[in-house]
């Protein structure tokens, strides 16, 4: 806990200086004043974050996190529980979505088992870094202990700060673990209290059968396991999972190492969801990339307070929209850091409003 | 007129062959069906479009046509007539909105002076091939003659050609000119029968006096002109402008060739109605990059039956929103041509649904 505390204790509030220096120098270019919309928002945000007039957004990094869900037994899920060990094969041979994605948008992926089921083939670009060996069923009892759902949440900080190393600029972040929808749901239930039905979606593509199951189930687990809203840690033991913990460890280190975090989708937002409960500062260190098609996600938007970036229907996880979301990123600052000024391109600045009638 | 003739008769309907191939691969990459949402329909339409499975997005071309507009003596813009020229020149040195993100894109920008008032500094990378000098005060007499709308498409169509030979794959569109969201609103008007007061906006950033009168200016064009709206070049010379009629010619040369096109804003939005008026088939091949904040853009796009793919609250044009959908419909075609399948990467696939209840 000692290691949660000290990460929470060097998040500060965002510089406004920065942002107000950023507004002037976005005011300057050759441009009518904010026709850039939310990439200037964008532009601005990310310089109160570095504390930085021209930050680089040259180092992106992608933390795709992976761990089972004791809940699958419940048939949750669309997809049988060995997808999660076999998807982080796929990561590590560059096969899926994140992997395209990133490339595109020139970001590294990090590959973290912190909660897989199984021991998986060891492998240089896997970062083995188990809290645990996959969540129990919340339908009968907690999720994890408080003690497992602390140590994934530092572990997220570790794998952060070892990755910070070699040097980061922006992260994003996403996930890979079949059931975690069930898990994120349940969570977003206990922070927004909407009922499970609007936030409770089909995942990687249940059925209505399959759909009223796992409603009642979310319904079970929280009958069971009574998670308290006022305790974010007892809500991730409770209901959440290994994923949810380490990245919102990671969410907590990135805010107090001053690096902004584009959040992916549903399970990505549950993690910040838990963040911003425990330090609601960390809000403004965050970018939602995109809106999912999830039902529970834009609950949760709007319970931080978060207005998403892309509306492209989007429900993969693994970080891909947060992929798009970095690239939006890269251009705002661009947009900042190489646009000629009025005076160094001889454009002439917007006249005094006296039309000729 | 013949040349326009000959290009519209070279348009086909899109290949729905290669949409449904296309849906068959994408549902048998490692990801659940339909999760990359809108990337994927996106594939599909570049697919159709090409005819080809596996098309190329190596070569990005965006058109950022030039030309100033006459009724800005009615003090319609928040800017000077001269920023037009100037724009183009920074343009030219790479300080604009449009020369940084199409950078971050990996698209090229081919600047033309289609209709600036003045006779720019010649430039290697200058296309200047005008089909006039500005237009004439569309609240007094026609913007254009017929004839010059004419020579507009058609130099648009030249352009394009043109530029077909150094390789395109994919292209953006956009414009510089001071004045012309108001030839957009008119135009709109025309086409979709809505108030005026609905389809006019801001746009560089005029205040509640000068909307005012822009709104009597564009009504007065209206009345004094009598556009038909049967008659899309008729709207086009009375009400619109050399670079919207430039690039309508682009959008029916792209669809002729089969290569698909990414609309930005507004003034844009515009020369893509006039292309779809003049061939509704033009509009399988437009890809809407995004949402202006300009108000009669939505009406357009609801027109011509386009979903924006970004809504960033942008409102700049010089296709800068189109550089941002340039890079979505690149990352669809990775997603496509680069994603591991479920079979070569020993991913289980989804399970036949029968829940443990």
């Amino acid at each position: 806990m000692n290691k949660i505390k000290e990460t929470i204790r060097k998040i500060s509030v965002i510089d406004q200086g920065f942002v107000n220096k950023t507004q002037e120098r976005l005011d300057n270019l050759t441009k009518p004043l904010g026709s850039l919309g939310r990439l200037e928002e964008l532009a601005k945000q990310i310089c109160g974050i570095t504390g930085k007039t021209n930050p680089s957004v040259e180092n992106k990094v992608i933390f795709t996190l992976a761990a089972d869900h004791g809940v699958t037994e419940e048939g949750v899920s669309a997809f049988p529980k060995e997808v999660t060990a076999q998807m982080v094969y796929n990561f590590l041979n560059g096969g899926a979505g994140i992997n395209v994605l990133a490339n595109h948008t020139g970001a590294r992926v990090v590959v973290v088992d912190i909660g897989v089921a199984s021991d998986l083939k060891p492998d240089k670009k896997l970062i083995i870094k188990k809290a645990g060996y996959g969540t129990k069923n919340m339908a009968r009892c907690p999720a994890m202990i408080r003690e497992e759902a602390i140590k994934a949440i530092e572990t997220g900080i570790e794998i952060f700060e070892e990755e910070l190393n070699k040097g980061i600029d922006i992260i994003g972040i996403g996930e890979m673990g079949i059931g975690n929808t069930t898990a994120a749901s349940a969570m977003t239930a206990v922070f927004t209290k909407e009922p499970i039905e609007n936030i409770t979606g089909r995942g990687a593509g249940i059925d209505d059968k399959s759909l009223k199951n796992k409603i009642e189930i979310i319904k079970k687990a929280l009958a069971v396991n009574k998670p308290d809203a006022d305790d974010p840690i007892d809500v991730l033991a409770k209901v959440g999972g290994f994923e949810i913990g380490g990245l919102c460890g990671i969410i907590l280190a990135a805010a107090s190492h001053k690096i902004p975090v584009v959040i992916d989708g549903f399970i990505s937002g549950a993690a910040a969801l838990i963040a911003f409960k425990i330090e609601p500062k960390t809000k403004d260190y965050m970018i939602a990339a995109h809106s999912s098609v999830e039902s529970g996600h834009k609950y949760i938007l709007k319970h931080i307070g978060l207005k998403p970036l892309l509306d492209l229907n989007l429900r993969l996880g693994e970080g891909t929209g947060a992929a798009l979301g970095i690239g939006l990123a890269e251009a705002a600052i661009k947009i900042l850091t190489q646009m000629a000024t009025f005076k160094s391109a001889g454009v002439s600045e917007k006249k005094k409003q006296d039309p000729i009638l």
